[in-house]
């Protein structure tokens, strides 16, 4: 089924078509993490989990080549890790702990075994350094023309009220925990500098951007957002949090509106390109609000206060227009 | 975006390219039926879920047009249908009662925003229908070129421990609920007649056979499982339970290995059709097998009785030659 001139590494390896979907899960599952709260995992219709406190916290997303990763960028490693990273990430913004995964992974028949493989790894290495305890519970292989992964989180509130987009007030303090544009400006590198002559993602080209911006290209491929303190910033009572994915203004626009407040940022804890910190998206930070007064949690910065305008974001007192990312609107379609 | 001669009856419908996520999630969200163990539903970072006995089942499934469904044969709302009953059928099989489903639908931006619509309105009937106060409680949009639906599923055990497929023992009932061989007949009456004079997937051809054969071809692109009939099989001891969605014979070989029995199948009961009986998939039935000398649950019929022989299935105890699908190998790429 492979084409050994267009790729000459994978012409001795197995592909997809080459083996049952039982033999390809019975190489990935070993690989994958237990979860904690498993109390019964894959191989049967489903799996089931313990809700130690009567509830759970759940999300899903997807990612598909073209409009979410190229492969020329990404290595499988880093699908699956990202995969894992964006959607626990959900999770902590509630403020829950992140307990386990289920992955839906759709694929062309020419895909070689160590890219499903490289994708299983990369969730392993994602949950265990982002969320340990967290793993993989089930999941399911599908035949597709663009690689997609979809994944579903589950998570636990630990017997706290979960921390909605909804409960600022103001005089509340405005924090954010995690990495603020380094995803953007990496995203922004990659498509400058990781293509070739004619503009097509290249891996040449990005192997060599890695070896110059690595921490930038890896806070936009493989992020490290800072799943911890979701539980951590529940606990100290904060009073709304989101996770930031598409960009800080765009997602205070969404805690403002929600809440029915203004955020309003200082200047000064933008740093030196305010553009950047409030426009670059996917960098999974958590913004949240505090209690007036509040003693932040260590890892969250201050970044301004909640203000009484209703569903506003304001720089130093000044109403901030909003850019932003669309599934729709922004999609390119390469698939790269 | 659209191509007016193309797509000339949605030339003046807005597409997924015209609209915000937000604008389309606001269009979906009236839709969608609520779940009964819903705490916090769609519009945070997570939702959020009771689980009453302090567990719950979770089971997932990707749909992509090409391998799994046309367009020229699937109508949205049978696309909705269908992904919400696979997957519940996923929990039944457990012997759990469903909850409530999360779903991801990426779509090609040119997408008529009506074909979303009749997708949310065929997850809302077939949950009511099928699992009466089953919900959806969230989701997530993108943009792919090929229509595709991931579903993950919840359950409530009740209080009971899950059925698994490997708790089937020598001299059990084996009974099955559901139909068995339409969904497979209605699939063959499709590609054989649902195609233009060039073997296309044409929906002119589909809808005259829906005339002639609509239960057949339902039965394929709409299934009716027996949902309810998962927790009422628990409740009556079953031993052991799984969906039957590739076919009898392929789905009575995995009960028969992870429980180290035979399967064995009487002739007689398996109608005048055994091959299809055996063989057609995706009527998404529940085999499960009972003690010796049950008295079966309404809606199950005896279809044999396991017997000692490891890892086989057996028609009137000679062995039987398994065939089926693989969603690999069996792949054909075409997207209809």
């Amino acid at each position: 089924m492979t084409n050994a001139a267009a790729v000459p590494s994978w012409a001795t390896e197995d592909t997809l078509a080459d083996l049952s979907e039982g033999e390809v899960l019975a190489r990935i599952f070993p690989r994958l993490p237990q979860a904690d709260t498993e109390l019964l995992g894959p191989g049967d219709d489903a799996a089931v989990l313990s809700a130690a406190d009567g509830r759970f916290v759940v999300t899903c997303d997807m990612m598909i080549q073209g409009p979410d990763f190229r492969l020329a960028w990404s290595t499988p490693h880093d699908l699956g890790w990202k995969a894992a990273a964006t959607n626990l990430s959900d999770v902590a913004a509630m403020g829950a702990r992140p307990t386990a995964l289920v992955v839906a992974i759709a694929a062309p028949p020419s895909t070689p075994i160590s890219v499903i493989l490289g994708i299983a790894d990369g969730l392993r290495d994602g949950c265990e350094a982002l969320a340990p305890g967290c793993g993989v519970v089930g999941g399911d292989l599908s035949a597709a023309d663009a690689l997609t992964l979809s994944i579903t989180a589950f998570g636990d509130l630990e017997g706290r009220p979960p921390v909605l987009r909804s409960g600022a007030r103001p005089g509340d303090v405005v924090a954010h925990a995690g990495r603020l544009g380094d995803a953007g400006i990496g995203l922004g590198l990659l498509f400058r500098f990781g293509v070739d002559e004619q503009g097509v993602p290249s891996r040449e080209q990005a192997d060599l951007l890695k070896d110059r911006h690595g921490a930038l290209v890896a806070a936009q491929l493989a992020p490290v957002p800072p799943i911890n303190l979701g539980p951590v910033a529940a606990a100290a009572g904060a009073t709304a949090m989101l996770d930031v994915s598409d960009g800080l203004a765009i997602d205070a626009g969404r805690l403002a509106r929600a809440s029915g407040v203004g955020i309003d940022f200082d200047s000064t804890a933008l740093g030196d390109n305010r553009e950047l910190a409030l426009g670059g998206g996917e960098d999974h930070g958590l913004l949240a609000t505090f209690p007036p007064h509040s003693s932040l949690p260590e890892g969250f910065r201050r970044l301004g206060a909640v203000t009484a305008e209703a569903g506003i974001v304001l720089v130093d007192g000044e109403p901030h227009t909003q850019g932003g990312w669309d599934p729709y609107r922004g999609w390119d379609g390469q698939a790269g």
